[in-house]
This record gives C-alpha cells, structure tokens and sequence, in this order.
C-alpha cells in the first residue's frame, strides 16, 4: 500500500489516475436513496424521455463522490489527510447508465499555512468517460499533515 | 406537491429551508461504500481517536449529497431543472455521527443565456447542524427551464 | 416547501399526485435484502419464467412502500403528521422491473376524535404504472396534528 | 427446507412464528432511502425529541415489509404463492431502534375460487416485540397454488 | 419453520437443497461497496471486456456470502449453531451477471468435541448455476448445540 | 496507485498490511440484506443474549468479504489478477459491533503452471482486532498474470 503523503511529498505537476468504475443504474438508485435526490432526471425513465438526455443520467454529484473515492485507491491521502477544504465543481458532460469512468488529478499548487505541522495542496481533478471526455472538472483544497522537526 | 420552478418564478434573495436529518454511522457507511472512500477518518474509529476530531466524521461529501437530496424535497427543482452546472463547496465544520443538518438556500442571482428557453440561477446554500452551525458553504450554479412565449 | 398540513387543511376530494420513478431490478433486490423477502417470484429469473408473468416482478409491498416516499414529497405530511394508523391495501396488478409509477391521493374523509388536538384523515391512495393501471389500490388512515385554539 | 405448502396443505387454526430480528437504525435509514420516506419522525432526532415518542422510531411499513421477510422464512410460501392479494393494516406500537420483533400467524380462512388450480388463504399476522406487545396487527389475503388431478 | 436441528440431528449423508437466486449487477454493486472490493474485473466494464470472461463477473466472495443465506433459508442451522469454524472453499466457475445459482449441501461428517453440549458437523457444499455447474465447491465445519441429558 | 503486482513480482516473506476498518451494525445489516443471512446471532440482540458472546456479534463471512477489500486497497492485485482460485479460512475469534479490524498478508508460496502468461500465488492472510487477536486466519491461492518474453 502507498503510505499517505505528506505535505512536503506532493510535487507540483505530479499526476496520479485511477483505475475505472462503471457506473450503474444500482449506483444511481443507491445515491437517490442516500441523498433524498429522486429528481425524476435520475429515477424516473418515463419522464427522462422527454428531455435533451433521452434517458435517465447519474446524478452529477454521485460521479463526484465516486472521485473521491477513487482518490483514496491511490492511497496518497490514506492517513495524511487533515481535511478537505474546498471543492469547485464545473459538470461538463452527462453520465450515462452503464458509462465507465476514472479520475485524473494533478498537483497544481501548494501552500504554507502559519502552522508548521500542516500545509494546503491543491489538485486538478478530472473525471472522464470511456470516451475520454472530461464529464467532471474540480479544484480540490486539501489539509495535509507536514512532518515537523 | 409544489411545482418546480421556472427561470422566471426565481426571486433574488428568496429563501428556502429543509427539514433535519440526522447523519448516522449507517449514512457513512453507505457512503463509503458508494463512493469507495474508505478514509481513515470516516470508518476506523481506532484512528479516529487520534485526530482532533477524536471520533470518526462524516465525509464531507456525504453532506453536500443530503443537501442536494434537501434541496429537492423542496421541490422547486422537480421537472423544471436543465442540468447543475457548477458548485463551489467551503468545508467549514465536521458533522459527526448523530448530529442532525438541515439546508437554507437563498437565490443570489439570475441570468439569462443566447437560448431563451432556459436560464441561469445562482444559489447560496448552506448545510447547518442543530446548534445552528455552518459545516458546508455552497454556491450552486443551476439551469433552469424558462416559459418561452 | 410546502408546510405539512394539519387536520383542519384537509379537504375532502383534494387531490395529490406524485411525480414518477421508475421500479428496478436494483430497488427489488434492495427490497429482498431489507425485508428478507427472497420468494423466488422477485429473486428467481429461472423459476419466473415459469409463472404466470413470464419474469421476476417487483414485491408488491416494495410498491407500497414507494407510495410512502411519494406521498411525503409532496410536504403535506412533513411534521404534521403524528401517526399512520390503518392502511388496507389491494394488489390489482404486478409491477415488472423499469415498470414506472406515481402516486395519486385523494382525501376521502376526515373525523374529529375526541381529544382537540388531532383528528383522523382518510386518504384514497392509487399507484399507477406508465400505463395508467392501477397496480395498488389503498386506503389510508391517518391522524394528524390540528391547531388548537 | 419446508416446501411451500399448496391450498390444500393449509389448515385453519394452524399457526407459524417466526424467529426475531432487531430493528436497527440502519434499518430505518435504508428503508428511508428506498421508499423515499424522510418523514422527520424517523429520520431527525432533533424533532423526534419533540414527539410523543421522544426519540426517533420506525417506520411502521418497515415492520410490516420485516413482516413479510419473516413469513417467507417459515419457507411455506417458497414456490407456491401466486399472489398477495390484500393487506389490512393496524399500526397499534411504535418500534423504537433496537427493539426486537418476531411475527407470529395463523391461518383463519379458505376459500376456493372458479379457478381449479388455486384458492384464497387469509392469515391473520401480528407482529410483536421483545416485551410481546403487538405492534402491527394485520390481515393478509394470498391466492396460493393448488394440486389438481 | 423447520427448527434448527441439534448435532444429534444432523445424519451423515443427509442432502439439503435451496430454491435458487439471480445474482444482479446491484448485488455486485453492493458486495462491492460492502467489502471495499472494487477490482476492475468486477466493477470496470471496459477493463472485463478484455480479460477471459468478456464481460464484468460477480466476486467469488459473493456468491459464496450468498450460498450462507441460502443454507440459513433452510432453516436447519436456525438457532442452533455456535459457531461456524472452518470453511474451504474452490472458485470452479466464473458467476455473470444474471446467472441463477443455488446451494445444495450434504452432511459428510460428524465429530463430538470434549464438551457435551456440542458437537462438529461437516458439510459438502456446492453452488451450482442454471446450467448445473459447479461454480463453488466447499467443505464447512461447524459446531453445533446438543441436547445433554 | 501501486500497479497491480505480477506473478514475477511477488516476492517469498514479502509482508502487506491494510489500514483499519471498524465493523458496524449497519455492516452486519447490510450483509444480511446481501447474503440472506439472518441467523439470529447477527440480527436478534434478544436471542444473542442467550449466547456465549451475549450481543450481536459479525458473520464470520463478512470479515471475510471486508478483508478481500482491504487486499484491494493494497493495489498489488488491480489489474493482474486472473482469479482467485481457492480460500481456507479459520474463524478463530468473534468480531462485536465497533471492533475495528485489518489485514496482514505475506506471500508464502509460488508456483509456476503449464502456461507462460500465468503462474499461481498463495498469501497468508489474517485478520486481527484492535487488541491484535487474530479473528481469522486464512490462505488463499490467486492465478496472477505473468509477464511472457
């Protein structure tokens, strides 16, 4: 297993992927179920018919939740990670029924903080489809423990 | 039932409010394993213990999916909602486990698009817990259907 | 949101209706593993191919229990609502999976009881499918807050 | 295994229990997602604390989907149901987290139908908990397979 | 319900079958979430395209978890097992999505222990799929309540 | 992400060890929901009570599940894992609601098959507790992919 990286750790431009994940109508019914989220763009096949997509599409936040699953099979955050700041999201593309997805994510800054035990690590996070097509594009901030000494 | 809203039925500085949930270990475990983020913090109380939260949270993007489930039991998005477009999310508080959350939204601003059978609206949402904290910060950006006439 | 509605804001013959969700293999198998309901003729492809209905089909108390998620989108018994005391139901026909349903209500009856703080509603309750057959055919029972003066 | 008794093989007065199960807060938040019932009585500890409960309880169709679980596993209905036709429902105990309940019933009615290869079994079916206190007190109506010669 | 039998019960040679069950692509969805297991063979449909199989397969894991129900659906182990100590299990053939399998089990060996209420039980157990293949092969060791007089 | 290791890759005595997981009520639940596993130990507190461990305790077969789940985390089997083949596994503790367990591996044996393109690992695999008993104690044979020259 990859330790979890320290703050000193991440290079700025270093990439990390994932493998991938097809996501399935069970992902999206268990995401609905778990959120509350049953907008009928998502559950109801009779409604997504009518709309530019044809059929019923994965709630966009469950493709971001799955990213940050996917994140942690790299392991570079397993035990290191102080907190997740901040998250901007842009939805770029849908996510269909049976679309198999992964994540990329580069190193695009990091930054002291006034405290000498930790440090804030920003990371450009893409997920795309089998197609290559980046349906979710993120700026991630992170907290990462820093060793002192 | 309260119908979605239309771009134009949006009132800047209109607010809305959920009910509560309580976010239980059971939530966090489904999350974990819909989003495969089995980070230390959220299901080894062991290592928990050794955080500065002394106890295993919930995953941040566990709350930002409740909100979004909260959000449509208001049910101004049901039907009348094109796509999310974008969400810029602050962490600033950690839920633990039994603490109950509830979702104000506050419409900010409205824009019109080339295509005038659709809009933009801009939503400030926050995720507070029963001692009326603020854990998640949010901003939404949504696509909104428009009467056309 | 609509508010939860108290005794006094019912009236007779108003109606309610859901919008839809389309039933599938994955909320059956949900279904089987809550309730503990694996009869064959919702777990079993081989041997339901052998009925009457040629495939699994969905429980019908899978069914019902979507019309209780329905009939609580619509907020009018959000808090309001002290306790479901009776439903009887009829199974009028089968829900096969991707089968889509909603929920229409109507109230049918309302009775004061003798402590001025609640009162009883009765409630129509149909499922529908995509086709508009009634697969369940219920009636609800409910007591309700009521504003005391 | 038992083998699901046909029409004939019931007997009136005969009567099956079934082993217990513990209703969990997993439970409840599963049954929430899945029927998309997030009524604050069951899933919002804060207003629960304002109840007559005081704290959050089940769904009452929780208990009576368990309900239908426990039947199955007394293996008499495996293969030979053809149908539920009906279910009369008192909801007369609330079932706090944790509480153990166990179904117990008895066949109270037969009735053939024009059909020579089926007939009607009613069975009233309670379920208790662990103090014996009937919670839900129903009447279901099943069309059961029968032998023809 | 067939009580759970005692060790005195159990008799060499003695066969027990149980109906069968479809394994789903939501049933894989949810091992997969459950045990932490989302190898790409099992969850990454352009990945299976390109092993053996041609296709996503269930967890051996998982049919194997399954083959446990169906063994407690017999109802012989209800209420009467200590402990399960021993299980050896061979992977025979690969589960898809949508197979039907089901569990036949033979008693191959008996054992008393030092104590008197107790003894050890060995059991051949087999899933098989809707083509009668083998796809589990296994030997279970349990210790089973005995009556003392 | 580790890649996944091949047959040439793994080394006699080379040790992997997983981070921790707790094991929680809502897991025991949704494996029984998964499995069909409702044998009292692990679902009816009343009954548990009457056993030697006096609560609820885990499915042996669940930390199982979880430990293949841990194995993944490690990433040394993403992407080169042919099958697993064979597991013998010992119960030789319980697992209690809140223990918090984790994996430890070492690769025991190689050997080479008639084909070039695989060859067959076997690991020792444990599963210990948050006081470092050993609650399940395992070896499993993988076909691993193997680098052809």
């Amino acid at each position: 297993m990859t330790t979890g990286l320290f703050f000193e750790d991440f290079e700025i431009g270093a990439k990390y992927s994932s493998q991938g994940r097809t996501i399935t109508e069970s992902d999206v019914n268990t995401f609905a179920g778990l959120s509350g989220d049953f907008n009928p763009l998502h559950t109801d096949a009779e409604f997504a018919q009518t709309t530019v997509f044809g059929e019923r599409i994965a709630h966009g936040m469950l493709t971001v939740a799955i990213s940050t699953g996917m994140s942690n099979w790299t392991g570079i955050f397993a035990g290191t990670t102080i907190a997740l700041m901040e998250q901007n999201i842009k939805y770029t593309g849908a996510v269909k029924f049976g679309d198999t997805v992964h994540l990329e994510m580069e190193i695009t800054e990091k930054k002291e903080t006034s405290k000498p035990d930790r440090g804030i690590v920003k990371i450009a996070a893409k997920m795309l489809n089998q197609k290559d097509d980046v349906v979710v594009d993120m700026l991630w901030t992170l907290m990462m423990k820093r060793h002192t000494s």
